[in-house]
């Protein structure tokens, strides 16, 4: 991916369709930041990658990491890219200015890893959690730990893990039995095997980070039990703490991330927050990194449509189908103007842009969230993110996938060889689908824990607020009120049908999602600007290929709905003629 | 996959729900075949597919095929397994007793195929094109051509391949520049390059026998000029012909078949057929291919749901949602339990088990086409496999595809790491939507060409058919009457729209696959035998979860179609208005 080829879409959408320079100006953090400076960064963002991270990407793939005796070689030219990345200043763009942070919004740090995705998705992974680690730190660590540890988090000198899945417990954290024993020094000696670990072991930096998720030994059996506990591959004196690389996992794609099973052995560790509230410490990465991970996604299908597109521009196969009137071939068109192939590449476009407008707000809405001066704004805006954040992670990695493959029709056969690239997009979009919580994980998310938490009410607010700032348009009120009414359906039957809502989150997520760029896509079409072929086509593509499918999915929920109610009349009616 | 653990459902579908036997033995050369032996190779070849072509899938991902100076080294044991299954006799299962052949029924073969690819997609492809390229010389060959080649073709003592793809002709195989030059000798010199061609050079039999699609000197431009030929490695005498293998292509999965450019060098071949009918000769065995390939379709979905289901069985995590009155869990669940995840398993078997109905259906009108003794019955028999071939073809590789995709999606983390087998079953389907014919190309094949060409009457001739047999069913007779509505609504719009139907055929195409699915399921449900949950849950999954499409797929046609009438009114309106 070129990310070059995206900068003036991207600035029409921040700048025309969401005002974005406007809305962050109002929060005092970011006051002095204009549209200009956030254009010059991204540019030089721009160069960045397309200069240093994306020529990586196949060779990356093709290389891999090496293990060999606890030690991991990245590919010919990551250790290099990655000196020069945080060298320049890239990890702290978001991070505040008092821990050596640039202190700027957090959508432009958003825009630079969609670009770094989707021009190495292995690379990208190594930085990737570093946000989410200075975030954690920053809010849960100790002064003395924050002293050793948040400045070389926030440049990414050193870089930073999570260590939660155990061979048993994925999922299903409450499983995990890592444990962590206090010692008379205010350390923690820590113990158990950790497996999936991105960047467990690498030779990026010298140090490595470890966010730890373990149990004390007075700690409740469960989720409730679990604490957060930092442990460095260095210890603060220089020496090698008792971490060991056991292997890296033979993957399917991100090849050029490796991904490590490691065992901490007596690891001299420490804790982060309180006892066994290490979950809800952990939560302040896994939020900020589902985001991350949808754009991800972005960053994917846009690697992807440029890939097919370029392809389809080139190749000559048949004569198109004309319409009247149209002037007859004398050759083979180009495949791009075969409709087929056609509406392959708009129906991405449609998902890009449409995801790009949700991404960014929501990333804007990160910051009203924790720096608007009115809590109300706060709070709405917390809302959106928390009910916004799992359909973006879910239906952006989905897309990403799915069109990736799509993508790769468009080359026949020459999209299965590795030659043009394009493979090795659908082989590394496919994990996204499942880190950081699986995508039916993101639907119970969405469904049962936040929607039904409050009986649908702030999902039917959130609705609601959509209409805002924007012409009538019946047809989508009607959708956006369908959609309510089966949300307040949903949370009737959960009542009495706990089930219920397990067997219809995914299609709840996927209305959800499209409801939500449904609106996106209006607020394209309201900016004046976003006129001509390259706005429209997509829009058209979003409204004839992508949006029928909103109909579909409530269908399936008003089917199980129908069928639960007829089942609890089943249950009840013996017992109601019995009484 | 495990072969022996299919049988029992594939008896079930063959003898209950199709008294396929019944059906066979009313043909001439089936008399003699009763249930009884079909049962019997049917076990034998489950025996074979399990002990000695399952066990080489992994090793042969891993392993790969090795190019060095123009030979291809296949996998450890690849040809081993090759040397027994020909000496075994499997390769002529329904080859005729004249050729060698064992004479039964195509269904019988069609399940052996289903198998090997499920088992071991790469190694399959080696004899896949065999019974293809016997068809195509049985009825095109000369005497002597016959002679020479049939038997060891029908044995498959000898491999066969397709040589159609050059690198500038994919989907459009007018664009073919391979020219051939007839000799004195009645021999032809051919000379090109040919890509994409499976199986074109290895180690598994001594000789290969290529048909090449090419040019005679005098030939008209486009696909109306291209004849087949017959060039074999081995020349008659034993020498070795000018047929180079160049290299082979690194691809996204189906490692243990080698994909091959191969180059003629004045190379020695002979005319199969009449000069310029090469495309009509070769597409004897494209239509049997499309049909192997939707059931390579169902073998690797298969394959994906047996590894995930068994996964499911033993992994352990979180309690599942009970719907009230059930008893708590005591512990984390199997994730088979958990609704998200029986949703993906049991949608896989509603495909599969549907699928199979009409993919064994399909080969049984396959036999009734050649051998009915009524003509109108060989006449709906031929429908039946025209217009439901490129359906099966693309419906089946689209759902083995992106059903292996969800089926990994049950491992989580485990499924994108090679240990579980799951993802390689993704990178291997995924192939299978695009060669003999991308899907796009299927869709355009069934609507343009197929049930356009006669105004849509064959197709709705088919669709009344459904009704036949089967207890009255309101619904599924409202779904055929709309699908009837719209393919004539189609057919009256593609005379001024010529460019409307390849936008939606592959919208057309997923409407067909779900009212033959549908009556696939209606089927199952009218024999006696399929009662208890083996064949009610996915019945259930079936109606809640795939059948819903139907009504999208119809709302997006409907929709182009007003679409499309408004534009001719847009374009029509001003000439009215001037007259």
């Amino acid at each position: 991916m070129q990310a070059h080829q995206t900068l003036a879409d991207i600035q029409h959408l921040l700048n025309e369709v969401l005002a974005a320079p406007a809305q962050w100006q109002a929060l005092a953090p970011f006051t002095d930041t204009d549209g200009d400076l956030a254009a010059q960064v991204l540019d030089e963002a721009a160069k960045f990658v397309d200069s240093a991270v994306a020529p990586l990407q196949r060779s990356g793939d093709e290389e891999g990491c090496r293990f060999e005796a606890g030690t991991v070689t990245t590919p010919a030219g990551f250790r290099a890219a990655y000196q020069d990345f945080w060298q320049a200043g890239w990890p702290s763009l978001a991070c505040a200015p008092e821990d050596g942070g640039q202190g700027l919004p957090a959508v432009l740090e958003c825009v630079l890893y969609e670009w770094l995705a989707g021009a190495n998705h292995g690379w990208t992974m190594a930085p990737g959690l570093l946000h989410g680690a200075y975030e954690c730190l920053r809010h849960h660590g100790s002064e003395a730990l924050k002293a050793q540890y948040l400045p070389r988090i926030a440049s990414g000198e050193w870089l930073a893990t999570m260590c939660l899945t155990e061979a048993h417990a994925g999922s299903d954290l409450g499983l995990v039995r890592t444990r962590g024993v206090p010692q008379a020094d205010g350390s923690v000696r820590v113990n158990g095997s950790k497996i999936f670990i991105s960047g467990g072991e690498h030779d990026l930096t010298d140090n490595i980070v470890h966010l730890v998720l373990a149990r004390l030994p007075d700690a409740p059996a469960g989720p409730k039990g679990l604490s957060l506990f930092l442990v460095p591959k260095l210890l603060p004196g220089g020496e090698r703490n008792a971490v060991v690389c056991e292997r890296i996992e033979e993957k399917m794609g991100l090849h050029g991330s490796p991904t490590c099973v490691m065992r901490f052995d007596d690891a001299t560790g420490w804790l982060v927050g309180q006892p066994h509230q290490g979950l809800a410490a952990m939560f302040v990465m896994m939020n900020a990194a589902r985001l991350h991970v949808g754009l991800q996604g972005l960053g994917l299908l846009e690697a992807a449509w440029q890939k097919a597109s370029a392809y389809a521009q080139e190749r000559r196969q048949m004569r198109a189908p004309k319409a009247p009137g149209s002037a007859a071939s004398t050759g083979p068109d180009p495949i791009a103007r075969h409709p087929a192939m056609r509406r392959i590449l708009t129906t991405q476009r449609a998902w890009i842009d449409g995801g790009r407008v949700l991404a960014y707000h929501t990333a804007l809405q990160l910051d009203l969230a924790h720096h608007h001066a009115d809590a109300t704004e706060r709070a709405a805006a917390q809302r959106w993110c928390a009910l916004v954040t799992p359909v973006l992670k879910a239906a952006l990695t989905d897309q990403a996938f799915h069109g990736a493959s799509a993508c790769l029709q468009v080359f026949g056969g020459h999209g299965y060889v590795r030659e043009w690239g394009i493979e090795q997009v659908v082989r590394d979009a496919r994990v996204a689908m499942i880190y950081e919580g699986t995508n039916e994980i993101q639907a119970i998310d969405l469904l049962v824990r936040k929607v039904l938490a409050d009986g649908g009410q702030g999902l039917c607010a959130l609705l609601a607020s959509l209409r805002h700032g924007l012409p009538q348009d019946d047809a989508a009120n009607a959708r956006r009120n369908a959609l309510a009414d089966t949300t307040r359906a949903l949370a009737a039957a959960a009542a009495t049908e706990p089930e219920l809502p397990y067997w219809v989150a995914d299609d709840y997520l996927r209305a959800v999602a499209l409801v939500l760029l449904e609106w996106a896509w209006a607020r394209i079409a309201a900016a004046p600007a976003s006129q001509g072929p390259r706005w429209a086509e997509p829009a058209e593509a979003f409204a004839t290929w992508v949006l029928p499918e909103f109909d579909m999915r409530l269908a399936i929920i008003r089917q199980r709905l129908s069928t639960a109610a007829a089942d609890v009349h089943r249950r009840t009616a013996p017992a109601m003629a019995a009484a």
